[in-house]
Parts: structure tokens; sequence; C-alpha cells
């Protein structure tokens, strides 16, 4: 025994170290809630400011991205990320765009993530509304979690449809898809939904101050527990863009967007990762789109991504093309194959383990991420091998897996 | 500083008693998940086996009740109970009746009071049947949780309508709620449900070892978190019964259940409580049932009591009259009148903290507690003052606060 030999001053400051190790413990022992209770107690939080923002807490927000520590993984299908211990966190947020009339979906969507994975994180909500948001909708909302909360208002010009566009064009194309019984077809309001979804939401001043996001709808359900910090995990392991359900595009809604993409291509190689997910989204190296897309009401990204140089000059070229209400490219076939060319392969992840549905297609996980994340969905209602699933055109992106 | 006065031996003991203090904050420093992991390693469960009993984990199920440690508190409205932090659980089950066709409805109720409040408390569950399980239920069922689940089929006497039973009676009974358009006025398996309800359950080999239950149904809501554990809070303040909508029972079905009621009372004076609770269920001193009863779908209350002399009596003799077939008794009139009688008034408890919905009725939490609860309910869709609430009566008991 080492201690007897020590003066007495050594033990004193043994002893003394001891107790504040213990108080340290203490802490610990208190739990996640009762710890973010006390942090709240002991700091304010950074306000953010937007044309209709309220703070509902004084969580703090802990900004500042740590970088990524670990080498890409050439698995990128079968990662198993468990790093639930880890106190260190992302510079991340929830973001949500909703109206006010979505309010009972708003309610449902936020307390199952909340319930599933957020009550423990207590990652910041953003809310988005092209219209203020109603004092019912903050109050029922925010009551839900004791995470930063916040409104905001879509400034016009991330919104409506720009005065340059041709509007009789745009209508022109808008009745074509209407004949063709194209769901939105009709709608301009969808249209400015895509559009800002595809390249403006991160640049929404309550979006600029985080690098991460996970974007929930209304009325979505989340059928497990997720027990590590997902944007840690696409932090630590270089990700870029992460995804649960992919699926075809219906191709009257693009019918030119691909011929643009490859304009694009042609004339910025430079943006094409030498190491792309081209197989996901063409079935030809690149001659066809093959409609393939990762169904974007459901990502956990990178905003870095949309807004690095890249991705910047590619939405600005799809932009003045029109193609958003001309036609009515949608958001996911967009951030699809910008994330299929721009990234690595490797930098796009298949969250297996997060059960997740909208409208009629869910993912369920299998096996033992349905039984550890105690899932309430079905394993069989399980849209991944569907006849018009895409995850297969993902899956053979993984050479050693299947090659 | 007294440190320096002591012996080595004394400082040494000190050391190694810190230490041994730290090894034990550091087991609490695990969270309640990783503690009940553990434990679950740690020893093994204790098996119950019924006709059709499947046990999925091996929590222990801790049996031996807790003895009340505080004195009755006269103001039972409004005690605001908390007691998070204590590592005390008591010996009680949640509990569920449900056929294999409720599964989804099963799941979503699980699924909810798991998220709110059992995946920190970890109480097992036991459900039962009058068929077996299939395995599909059991499999998406024991998945949703950590804790203790079993499956029981509940004994044939406990179930079906017994051989003396006058089924011309019983039948002519039926017809005449039918005519009336009374709900399950037709239902015999109903009728077996309520009468089960009523004097059986916590007779089934699955219940026999807790002392304290919460009943829940499939399709239920529970909307707001709950951060303490309400059998120790009931264990604690001596209570019975704790409910959270009350309301009138349809007259037709309970014919003659009162005169039966005054014939008990007048027969067995001795088990009717001083301080009882006659105001709640009559307006005229016991003259007349006005019909007001804890709806009874929601329920955590103490077996022991159903299980006690008096209760045990007042069921026999209920089933004596053959009121459950020949009219329709509910197990709601049954449990609400005897809790109301052979209890003290302050034994029961209005859980005004536990946001719930059955059908079109909820309870959702007001104010702070709403806002504490992260309550997802809408805090006018609120049964508790609605003209047929028979709220009003339970808190004009509580003479303090109106007299």
């Amino acid at each position: 025994m080492v201690l007897p030999l020590l003066t007495a001053a050594h033990r004193r400051f043994i002893i003394i170290a001891l107790i504040a190790v213990l108080c340290v413990f203490y802490f610990m022992s208190m739990g996640p809630e009762d710890y973010y209770s006390s942090a709240k107690s002991l700091s304010t939080g950074q306000s953010k400011d937007s044309t209709s923002v309220e703070q509902t807490s004084d969580t703090p927000l802990l900004l500042g991205s740590a970088p990524a520590q670990s080498k890409p993984s050439p698995s990128f299908g079968n990662i198993t990320p468990h790093d639930v211990s880890s106190p260190r966190r992302a510079n991340a947020t929830l973001v949500m765009l909703a109206r006010n009339s979505d309010l009972d979906g708003v309610i449902s969507s936020v307390e199952q993530l909340e319930a599933k994975f957020n009550r423990k994180f207590k990652y910041p909500w953003v809310f988005l509304n092209d219209q203020p948001f109603s004092s019912e909708f903050k109050r029922r909302v925010s009551v839900l979690t004791d995470a930063d909360v916040s409104f905001g208002l879509i400034p016009h010009e991330m919104w409506v449809q720009p005065d340059w566009i041709d509007e009789g064009r745009a209508q022109a194309g808008r009745n074509m898809l209407v004949k063709e019984g194209v769901i939105y077809g009709g709608s301009v309001s969808y249209r400015n939904m895509c559009r800002f979804n595809s390249g403006f939401f991160f640049r929404h001043e309550l979006l600029t101050p985080y690098k991460w996001y996970w974007r929930v709808e209304p009325d979505v359900r989340f059928y497990c527990d997720l027990d590590y910090d997902p944007f840690v995990f696409m932090e630590d392991h270089d990700k870029v863009y992460g995804f649960t359900i992919s699926m075809p595009e219906w191709a009257p809604t693009i019918i030119s967007l691909w011929s643009i993409v490859q304009e694009f291509i042609s004339e910025f190689p430079q943006y094409v990762s030498p190491d792309n997910a081209m197989d996901f989204i063409s079935d030809d190296a690149g001659d066809s789109f093959n409609m393939c897309h990762f169904w974007s009401n459901f990502e956990i990204a990178d905003m870095d991504f949309w807004r690095g140089e890249a991705y910047t000059k590619f939405f600005d070229y799809l932009e003045n093309a029109g193609g958003f209400y001309y036609e009515r490219w949608g958001d996911a076939p967009v951030h699809s194959i910008a994330a299929a060319l721009f990234a690595r392969k490797d930098q796009l992840h298949f969250f297996k383990d997060i059960g997740y549905k909208h409208a009629e297609f869910a993912h369920c996980p299998q096996g033992k991420q349905w039984r550890e994340g105690h899932c309430s969905c079905n394993p069989n209602d399980n849209f991944d091998f569907a006849q018009s699933s895409c995850l297969r055109n993902f899956m053979r992106l993984d050479d050693w897996m299947f090659g």
C-alpha cells in the first residue's frame, strides 16, 4: 500500500481530490434529466433573433462543430454505431417546416422523437413557416421538450416564385402535371417548399449557426429508441448525408433535370467526387437517371455540404433552369443527386436502426436492431426491399459486400 | 480541519470508506437504464407459471411489499408527489387485459406508457387474455420494454358465465338493454370482462405476487411524462385507489345494484369506513346512487384492498345477486362503490398529473403540471369539469378545500 509512505500534506491532498471526484460523481448520479436541469440553471441560452422567434428555454446551444475524429469507413452500409455514453455533442439541430394547421401532426412527430431520442440528447428544435406561427402553436410545441425551441419566419425571397420565372410557362407545366394526375402537380406552394428545401433552408438565420440537421416532418412515426447520437456518429465517420428510405421519383416531375445535371457535370467536372455514388442514381454510368433518390422528408445531414462551393453552384445552375417551377423538381432528387455526385459514396449513410414511417412507407429495423431499439413497428411492414425501393441500388455501392 | 488529528490507521480507514462511497456513486452514475441492465445480468428472474406464460426478461421482480411509511394526508386532492430520486420500488405491476386482435392498440398503449413512465421505472407487465396469446402478439409486445413481461391465460371459471345463472333471465336482461340502445347491452363477453375485472383479476396467479397495479387498456393515450413512482406515492400516502376520470354510469345497466349495496351495508355495517366517500357516490347521504364512478379503464390501486375481507364479502354478495349477467354491472361502479365505502375518503387519489385519454374522454393536466409533464394534450380537451364529469363530487369530499 503506497498511502502510508506519503506525507500528511499529500494525504490531505488525496482526500480533497477524492472528495472532489465524489462531487463530480454526485452530479453524474443525478441522471441526464437532472443534469440538464442543473445546466439550464447555470447558463443562459444563446439568443437567436428572427422575424418571428420565440426562445422557450435557456438550454445552452453548445455551438462550434467538433472535427471528425476518425477515418471514413469503407463499410458504410454496416457500421454499428454506439456512442451512448459520450458527453460530446455535435453542432446540430432538429428542424421542421410546418404550417399552423399542421399542429396535431407536429405535436405527434415531436412527442415521438423526444421520447425515442431527444429527451436524452436535448438538441434544439427549429420550426420554420412561411407564415408567422400562432401563439397556440408555439405554446403547444414548446411544452413538449426541455431543449431550446425557436420559431422562424421564412423570408419572402426564400419562399415565393421568383419574378423572373415565366408564369405562363410555369402554369403550362402545372397544367400538364395535373392532367397526368401527378401528386401536387398543380400546387405552387408545394413547388415553393421543394425549392426552399433544396436551396434555402440551410441559409435561414435560425439554421446558419448549425452544421448538422435532422429534418422532421409533421405526422411521421419514429418507432425505435435511438440510444446514440447520430450527429456525432456522422461527424466521427465523416458522413455527409443520412437516410432511411429511398425510392424512385415520378418521371414527369423532373423531365429535364438529368440533362441539366449532365450539363453541370461537363461544365464543372471538378466537383464530382472520384469515389461518387453514381451507381445509386444511374444504371448506365450516368447516361440516364434511374429516378432513385433518398426520401428527403427524413434527412440527417451536413448543412456545410449544402453551403459548400459544389452544391451552391449546382443549386444556382438548377435555379437558373427554372425547373422548380416549370416542372416540379423535388428537393429529394436534387439533394440525392448532389449527395451522390459531390460526396464520396462512403459519406452516405443508411440509418437502418432508425424506425421511421411517412405516409405509407416505413423502414422498420430488423433482428437485433429491432429488439434493441424496442421498436413498435411490424418488422414485416418494411419498404427496404419492396419492388419499388431503391435500397438495392444503395447496397450495390458497397463493393466488398456484394463484389 | 479534523483529519490531521487522526491516526494513520484512521486516515486509511477514511480513505477506504471514501473509495467505497465513490464506487457506490459510480454505480449510481450509470443511470437507471444501465443500473437495471446490470441488475438483469446479476440475478435471475423469478419464474412464474401460467397456462400460457412467457418470461421475456429476467429482471428481478423485487417482491415483498414495503409498508406505508407516512400518515394519511387529509389533502388528498392536492398532494404534489415528487419522489423521483428514490431507488425504493413498490411491489407493483402494470396489467392489461387484451385479445390477440387488439395488438395494434396494445402496442400503442405500451409504447406510450413505456416512454412516459416505465422506461425509467421498469415495472413488470402482465397481459391477460381468455384465449392463448399468439406468438406474434408476445413477440411484438415483449420487444417494447426491458421490463419483465408475462402473458397469462384466464382460467375458464374466472371468465365465463357461471352455470347457476338463469340463462333465460340473463337473455331477457340483454334483450332489454339492446332495446334501450345501451352500449354492449347484448354482449356476454363484455359481461364476462366486467365480472372478471370486478372480482377475479387480482386473484390470477400472475397477479397474486403483487400488491399494486396500474390497469392499462389497448388504444389509450398517455400524454405526459411521469417522473415519480405513483406506486410508491400510493404506498407512502396510504392510498388505496387512484383515478384520472370520473363520470356517471348508464342507469339501465345497474337497476338493482344500489339496493343490493344497501342490503350489504345493513348486513355488514362493520365494513363501512367511518370516514367514507359516500358523498362522491350519493347526493342524499346514501338513499340513492348518483351514478358517479371512477372510470376504471385507468386504475392505480391496491389489490390487497380487493383481496381483503370487506371487498371479498361485497363481491360475493353482488355475484350471488347475479347482476353481472342479469343486468350489466360494470367493474367501474362496483370498484368505485367499494372504494368509496370501505376505504377512507383520503385513501382515494385523483392523479391530476397523469394525462390520459380513453375513447373520447380525456384528462389533460393544467398549468404547471402540463408544462412540467411536457404534455402533448390540449389543455382545453379536458373532461374534469365538463357537464357530465363527477370530479366536482370528488372535490366536495375535501372539506378543508371547499368547506
